[in-house]
């Protein structure tokens, strides 16, 4: 009944030192690219071996019910948070769960699914980190927090193609949901260990996918690479600095352009790769990725390079580093 | 979150013994009588203190994918065998949890109910003492096994009358099903503390409800009450007897008429509630419930007794003198 977590493919089931599935969590507003960072993840880590779970499907009212009872899906009581912390739980014991399932194609709540955890479980949702009991399941905790301009364009964009709003809909629920993102979304961000942002290089508004720039908040809770190395050459592409973050705290805080060259690129995706030599072989997981043109169109840098940072996190978990 | 079992709603928390509820299995064939009895158990603790489970809400597939797959919803791989067992001991725990939902009316497998344990929980099905993981989370294990004439009776009464089907398809299924319930649900008899075997008083073929005879085989696996007060007076009415089980092994077998007059009953059930002094104003309930004309036609004195026998367990299992 428990998965165990294989570094790599490769490898065997003995030499593994875990014997538990490896939890991300991917936590964020409403149309923060949760999903999309976490399929990017698990494209690189090998699809079959990883599990992702969407916590909205945790709702507990569907779409109707929530608008007459005047909740938005960000308030914690439209959503089933004991039974997300307990199939939490159950995961990381690499039990299977029966997931409920929300459909957001037609907000309606379906016949729930049976899902047994992978070697990796990726869990993204807007209250993942909302309880202790919670936050104590993850190996690693991630925050994305992309500029509000482009969360807001990036939402308008996805939910009048995808979930049938139209875009007067989308502009009013930002609105009335702006409370509660203040109140129940944005709290979490503190228990990250990483906060993730893209930002639109200085002057160029109409910057919303390949070239945006991004900005990783890295806090002490989990022990990040040496990155120095790649400091050398122009700070303007890639830069670490010692900020306050917003909460007052110390972080490192690192810098990298959209307008990075495909050289300089390499060389940090060759650092961090280098760090992680039992996973060496998963780099064709992401040239395979990149390969596809749509994607290559769209991949920027910073994403690829965000995601290959934290694929460095859940490998070195995966061997065991980060159980002492 | 957790629940407490406390043995009569008077009582106060402190004086509970147990900190989790009192789980009562109730496994038999289908149509073997098992939510009626539910139902009845529940209305003499209180319904409000109860939560019933039907053991059906784990089914695996809706009727149609088990049809075009060969399985009759006997085996057990056409339920969330794993995922009953994990609810058992969340359930056991005090967790809430959130419970599949089978649609029997038309067969479809629909969106799932939160539900947070009572006092009392009762676990009904096919499949509840499959494993020995789920057999440990009850404290008294029932096994319903009628008359196999009238188990088909009721089965065809009920599945045309409420399921949807005609009286041929379900004469089909009880011959298909047939050898699966020999496999499959029959083995699990031995793991009960008490078999209760509702039979037709010689002679007396139409007889399905009011004057049946009932017989529990006791096993040690429970202290049983001493009944030998009970005993005095004519023996084709109220029996105790020293059997060999079909299984070989040694148990009583207890026997009581449909027949019994007025007066005996009340006897027995004088001496039952006297060995639970703490539950004695629940017996207002089981008045309340013989009240309704409807019920009181239905409800026969072995039907009764046989309720009363098991909620002196359940009462003895609440004050911690099964925790020993």
């Amino acid at each position: 009944m428990s998965a165990t977590a294989v570094p790599f493919p490769g490898m065997t089931q003995s030499a593994a030192v875990l014997d538990r599935p490896i939890i991300l969590g991917i936590v964020g507003d409403s149309a923060a690219g949760k999903s999309t960072f976490a399929a990017g993840v698990a494209q690189i880590l090998g699809a079959e071996r990883v599990t992702v779970i969407s916590l909205d499907d945790y709702h507990r009212h569907d779409r109707a019910e929530r608008k007459a009872l005047g909740l938005s899906a960000l308030d914690p009581r439209a959503n089933h948070m004991d039974i997300m912390e307990q199939h939490l739980r159950l995961l990381r014991q690499g039990q299977p769960i029966l997931k409920p399932v929300y459909d957001h194609s037609d907000g309606s709540l379906k016949a729930p699914e049976y899902v047994r955890p992978g070697d990796y479980v990726i869990v993204e949702g807007l209250h993942g980190y909302t309880t202790r009991a919670m936050r104590d399941c993850y190996d690693v905790k991630v925050y994305l927090e992309p500029e509000e301009d482009l969360r807001v364009r990036w939402k308008i964009d996805r939910d009048t193609s995808q979930r049938g709003y139209d875009e007067s809909e989308v502009r009013e629920s930002l609105q009335t949901r702006a409370s509660d993102s203040d109140l129940y979304i944005l709290p979490q961000r503190t228990f990250a260990d990483m906060v993730v942002k893209f930002v639109r290089p200085e002057g160029r508004f109409d910057e919303t996918g390949p070239h945006l720039n991004v900005r990783h908040t890295l806090r002490p809770t989990l022990p990040h690479p040496d990155l120095s190395p790649i400091l050398e050459g122009s700070k303007d592409k890639v830069s670490l600095t010692l900020a306050r973050d917003i909460d007052g705290k110390p972080v490192d805080e690192l810098e990298i352009s959209g307008d990075l060259d495909d050289k300089r690129a390499k060389a940090i995706e060759d650092l961090l790769w280098n760090l992680i030599p039992e996973a060496s072989h998963l780099r064709a997981n992401l040239g395979q990725y990149m390969d596809d043109r749509e994607h290559r169109a769209k991949m920027s840098h910073p994403l690829a390079l965000s995601q290959l940072m934290i694929t460095y996190h859940l490998v070195k978990a995966a061997m065991g580093h980060y159980a002492i």
